[in-house]
Formats: structure tokens, C-alpha cells, sequence
């Protein structure tokens, strides 16, 4: 099989895998739904077919190992390479973050045929990546990387019901969390994922090798000011917390556009008392901070801190700023993404690094072994949307850069 | 009883009268409310004590008749002077908002003794000014003022209960609303209201004689952007319909700080998807603008839509305007305000002309006879709140200026 061929089957796994959802009209896939066992059972079959031992993990993982060359020690002992993202999906999701990952995996290993190298391939579609069911993303790679919280599991879904229960209704077992972890032999982590960003789109590339997934400030940022009436109260008498908040908002805009690699993004804003004819009299808005550098971001979110400060005391209002996530960035292993680079080129497209604002897997399994990603374009950038998309050629381009990774990967660790 | 001794009992008979409401906790008495039954009969007892005739009418109007100077023609066809303000509140309002214009003018009455005018006074505690229960305001002065619209009958309240039946379930007729209108012999109408704005107390004066109701410009402004992910959208690629509406929120508060006696407020915004991690795709604000001359209001409102196009089309986005009201200003009759100019005075307080911002049913009865308002200040301009207030020597001063008024006015009549 062509990887255009190839390409064009991982498109229709996934249109059809977007069926399998909590919800007729729209995609939501969420942590050890229903749904998610028709994913496992679909893909798990898929798996099977092309030589791997698949089983669920104790977290709800879908794992499958290809084994390695024949060799004396068992395959559980074997080096081991993994390559995954995960299998949920946010509410009225698209039909490719997460799961083209997965399908991108497995038509990989597909089209090796017979080809075996020196380690095993797992090939992981995590359980939760988006946190949508109990508000905590990531519990699918944290116990791959053997940094899940026990405390976790008692968590509460929208229903009462705890990560736990949740995870026994499954059919799994929690207290086996721990054997969920990778051995100490992982040789490393590989993410196919589409950008969920426009930059692709805009230089008309069908690839980029990640190199850092950018850090995360986050913070409430609430301004104080005096309700009152909007026809009786004078302009110089007011002290609005909206009109106050809004310029402190164009001040955001403005630190973003003028610090390079910054986003910062004012998304949730709530005023009270919230009618048309008053004044606000308070005004609450989240701040959301990414820069691929730590103390770029710190020194950008420090600065909008104090910006607020100077506008709300200038207007004589008050502001408190309540921080809400601290994440630092996490860099991919130089060594995975010059490889990724190299198999780029190789199989025919330029070589382009870029930095995730998003998170992902990858910077949870960070932690435990050398990881890399490998973005594909998708059309204007949309993302979360039913309209998410790739392009077919793109896959191929993906799976061609995948094959030629596994192969420099074989000869490295031969050498 | 000296008009200090008087001022007293009219805060006491206002914050009484706050305990009649629907809640038990704060003061909420909305239109034909179980608590405005409770009012009529405490007010009008006091009425009927200063020897008024007592009626209420089909729109559940509280009306206090105050007898001429005896005479061949009966009282019903003497000329007649009202004064008034309204009975019902906001949810969790304060004590005086309305209320206090009908108990200062009882008190007024009390305060003549046995004087008798060549007119009659009618006292008009209005059903409904604030428009809460049917979403439609100044029920009670439109009925008096001949301008009620008997497709209002058909409205209905949240419980699904028509006008027209709540006014039957209060023991009222309303079919006889037309029946409430004021006689051709109107001499005109009084009212006495907090200002609800921090201008008197600013200045440190106890009263202001309005001369314009400030007219008001209403619309929902929305922009339309493109939703996309606060961490991989670069911020050049962005269409953040937040950042777009701060920036048109400043130019708001800009238009108004630099155009003399002109209010903007953007009171209410909504923003979508409205998360802290995505930018915003479309923002819908309010836009509330008032300004005593109409001209004025006119030009600002037409240069804000304006402003709100350039800036959206600046930054690719896209805007509509939806118009909700375009009110115009009410002038006072100019002859009743040099009278309660000269009435002011003649008490012992400085004269001070001022516009109101807001609404009050003295700007629906100006289209039946020459109407004037007073107003007494509120400390900090707080209303609508518990904490609303009123001095006692402000309403003395008040209560002054409304014997001198009535003075000049029997002077006047006979002239």
C-alpha cells in the first residue's frame, strides 16, 4: 500500500472513529465513556491485525506492542519505543486532535509489513487528555509516566460519580494504576498531532518538528470599581470596572504583539451588576499566558500585573489578580526532534521547527523518557470545531517521515 | 409641626413602607404587588386623616384628592394640581427611590392645616414606574397622562399572568384604565424624587430643579471575529472579538469624556466561547447613551456606531448595531421650573438647575400638562440599594420649597 493510500484509510478511521460519540449530532468523546469502548474494540481488532498484543491499562489506555526482531529475551523486557496520543475528544469536537495520532500509529506500523526492529513499538491512544470529565487533563500519559496522583481518584465527574467508581464501571482495576507506568528501557516518545494553530496553514507547510511546548500563565484578574447609574452618574464621577478592565485588555493585546513568541489572551470576561443601564461596578477576566521561554512569560505576566495595578489605582478602582496555573515549558529531547527533522527532509518536505502553545501528552511523558512531536497542518487553524481538518497529502507526508524515523531509530540504537 | 419635626416623619414613613415587600429579607414591591395593597392602605389612612378623598384607580394608582377652597362648583370639576411619584420598587431596592415623592407630598398637605388653594391637589402614588413586573415602565403615569396603550393588556409577567388579569386579581377593572386619565383642567404636575446621581451631593446642595430629561440612545453592538486556541493562534492571526470590543469600549468612555454633559455606558457584555483558554469569537456589548439635548445624543451615538465599524474593520472582524431605544429628551414646563427656582430660594437653599439622566413619570405626563420635578440629594448618589439615603434637613428644605411653591401657584391661579 502507497502512503497515499494509507493516508487516505487513516482519514476514513477517523471520520468514522468521530461517529463513536456521547452525543448523536456532534463528536464528544470523553474519559472511559461508552463510546471509548467502541474506539478500543474498532481499533484494538485494527491492531491485532498487523501483529500487535493489545490489552487496556488500568487508566483506560489502548495499548498495542509490535514486537521487536526475534531475540532470546522475552518482548516485555525488549527496548521499548512509543508513539500515541489520546483518544478523547473535547465537547463537539473535530474528528482528528488526539485520535489521528493513534490511527497515524497504526497505519504506520501497518505499512512495515513484516519489518521488525531492535525494540518493540507500543502504540498508545491515551484514555484523557482534555480533562473534559473530571475537570484534570493528562490522566492517560500521567500513569504512563508513572506521575499520576493517587488523590486523583477522588475526583468527581458533573454526575457525583469518582475517578474511581468511574474506572471499576470500566471493567478496570485502580490499584493497578502503577503497572500502568513505562519500563525503565523506554527508548523514547513520538506524537503525531495536528498544529490546532494557523502557522502551518500560513506558510503553506505540511509539517513541523515541535521543539518546545510553550509555558503557561494563567490568572483572575478582578477590577473593583463603584455600580452606579448609567444616566445619572457623570463620566468624571464614575469608576467603572468595565471601561477599566477594557483598557487593560487592549493593554494585554498590546504586550502580546510587541513581545515576539508571546500570546496572551483575555477569553472569559463577567460584570456585575451586568445591565445595560448601570455602571459596572466589578468586572472579572481570565488571563491566559504562553511564551515558549520561562522568563519571557514570567517577565510578560509580572508586567500585565502591574499594568492593571496602574490602571485601576489611576482610575481610582482596586484589582486583585488571583494566579490560577504556573506551567513551565517543556523542551522535546534535541536528539528525537533532529531525528524527526532528518526523516522530514527525507521523505520530501522542508524542515520546520515551531513551538506548541498547546499541550499535549508528550510534555507529561517528558518527565520519563526523551520525547518528540510532529505537528500536521491543519486548515486554518481550526481546532475543537467539527470543522477540524487534515489534508491527506499531509498524512502521507507524516507517515513517509514516520517510517523514515523508525529507520534512522533502528540504526541508532544498532550502533 | 415645624417642616424639621415633619422631614422626620417622612423618613420614618419611608422606611416602613421598605418593609412592605415581596421578600422578607430586602425591599422588591413590584406592580399590584400583595405589599402595594399594604401601601395603599397605610397611605391612604394617612390620607384620609388630612382630609383627602381617597380612590384607587383601574391601573391600581393611588390617588389622594385634596379639596379647593369651598366654592359653587363641585370638587370634581375644579382645576387641579398634581403632584406624585411612584409606589413600586426595583428588586432589593432602597427606601426613598419613588416613594419618598408621594410621602413628602402627603406630608405637604398635612403640613397646610386646614389652607385651602382655588385648586384642588391630587396626591398620585403611580402603580408602576420601574417597569419590573410586565417589563414595561411607567404603567401608572401613562394611564394618568391618557397615553396607555390597552395592547399592554396582553403582556404577561413571568408566572404567565396577563396585565390584564393581574389587574383583575387586585380588584380592579381594566376596562375603566381610560377612566384614569387626568381632566382638561389639568394646572400641571409636581414630582419629588431622589436624584440617584452623586451631582448634589458633589456640590453639597440639598436640591436641584430639573429643567430636561436627558434623552437616551439604546443599542447591542456585536462583533464577530474567529474563536480559535489561546496557545498555537500567533496574535497577528487573530480576529479576538474581546479585544476588539475594548478597544471600541475605551472610544466609548473617550466620546463621553470629551463631549460636555453626554453619559455612555457600556453596562452588560457577553462574550463567546467565553473560555479563559480561547480567543474570543464574538463579543456582544450593550451601549446606553443619554444627553439633555437630542442633537447631541444623535451625533455621539452616530460617531460610536461609526468608531465601533472603523475598529472592527481595522482588525478584520465584522460588526453589527441593533438600535433598542432612541428616546427623546422631555423639557419641563419652563413656567413650573422658574416656580420651584423662586419656591427653592424663598426656602433658604440656592437655586440649582439640573438635567436627569434618568426616566420619571414626570416626562410621560409632559405630554398632558406642564410638568417640574425636584430633586433632593442622595448621599453618594447611591440608588437602587439598600444603602439608598436622604437627609433629614434636605427633605425639610424640600418640603419648604414645596409650601412656597404651592404659594406662588395659588398666587398665579388667581392672577
Amino acid at each position: 500500500m502507497t502512503s497515499a493510500e494509507q493516508a487516505r484509510e487513516v482519514i476514513r478511521w477517523c471520520r468514522q472513529l468521530a461517529k463513536l460519540s456521547e452525543d448523536r449530532a456532534v463528536t464528544t468523546r470523553t474519559f472511559l465513556s461508552r463510546p471509548m469502548r467502541d474506539v478500543h474494540t474498532a481499533l484494538a481488532a485494527w491492531m491485532a491485525r498487523t501483529g500487535m498484543t493489545v490489552r487496556v491499562d488500568a487508566i483506560g489506555n489502548l495499548r498495542g506492542v509490535y514486537p521487536p526482531v526475534l531475540s532470546p529475551t522475552p518482548v516485555a523486557s525488549a527496548p521499548r519505543f512509543f508513539i500515541g496520543s489520546h483518544l478523547d475528544t473535547v465537547p463537539n469536537a473535530g474528528a482528528f486532535d488526539g485520535v489521528l495520532g493513534v490511527v497515524l500509529a497504526i497505519a504506520l506500523v501497518e505499512m512495515l509489513g513484516d519489518k521488525r526492529f531492535p525494540f518493540a513499538i507500543e502504540i498508545v491512544g491515551f484514555s484523557d487528555e482534555e480533562g473534559v470529565r473530571f475537570s484534570s487533563p493528562f490522566l492517560g500519559s500521567r500513569a504512563l509516566a508513572g506521575s499520576f496522583d493517587q488523590a486523583l481518584l477522588d475526583r468527581t465527574d458533573e454526575s457525583g460519580k469518582t475517578l474511581r467508581d468511574a474506572i471499576r464501571a470500566f471493567g478496570l482495576e485502580p490499584n493497578r494504576i502503577p503497572d500502568a507506568q513505562a519500563a525503565a528501557n523506554a527508548l523514547g516518545y513520538v506524537e503525531f498531532h495536528i498544529e490546532q494553530g494557523p502557522v502551518l496553514d500560513n506558510l503553506n507547510l505540511p509539517l513541523a518538528v515541535v521543539d518546545v511546548i510553550s509555558g503557561q500563565s494563567r490568572a483572575d484578574v478582578t477590577f473593583a470599581g463603584m455600580a452606579g447609574h448609567a444616566g445619572t452618574t457623570p463620566m468624571k464621577m464614575r469608576k467603572d470596572a468595565l471601561a477599566c478592565a477594557a483598557a487593560w485588555i487592549t493593554e494585554v493585546e498590546r504586550e502580546a504583539l510587541t513581545t515576539s513568541g508571546l500570546v496572551a489572551t483575555v477569553g472569559r470576561i463577567e460584570v456585575e451588576p451586568g445591565a445595560g443601564n448601570v455602571v459596572p461596578g466589578r468586572a472579572t477576566v481570565s488571563l491566559d499566558v504562553r511564551h515558549p521561554a520561562d522568563s519571557m512569560r514570567k517577565t510578560s505576566a509580572d508586567r500585565l500585573r502591574r499594568a492593571a495595578e496602574e490602571i485601576a489605582t489611576r482610575r481610582g478602582l482596586t484589582v486583585t489578580c488571583e494566579p490560577r496555573l504556573d506551567q513551565p515549558s517543556v523542551a522535546m529531547a534535541p536528539s528525537i526532534a533532529a531525528m524527526l527533522d532528518r526523516a522530514v527532509e527525507r521523505a520530501g518536505s522542508p524542515a520546520h521547527r515551531m513551538s506548541s502553545g498547546a499541550g499535549h501528552d508528550a510534555m507529561v511523558l517528558a518527565g520519563r523518557m526523551p520525547v518528540g512531536m510532529l505537528f500536521l497542518r491543519c486548515a486554518g487553524g481550526i481546532s475543537h470545531h467539527p470543522a477540524e481538518s487534515v489534508r491527506e497529502d499531509d498524512v502521507a507526508a507524516a507517515l513517509e517521515a514516520g517510517l523514515m524515523f523508525l529507520d534512522e531509530l533502528a540504526q541508532t540504537h544498532h550502533g
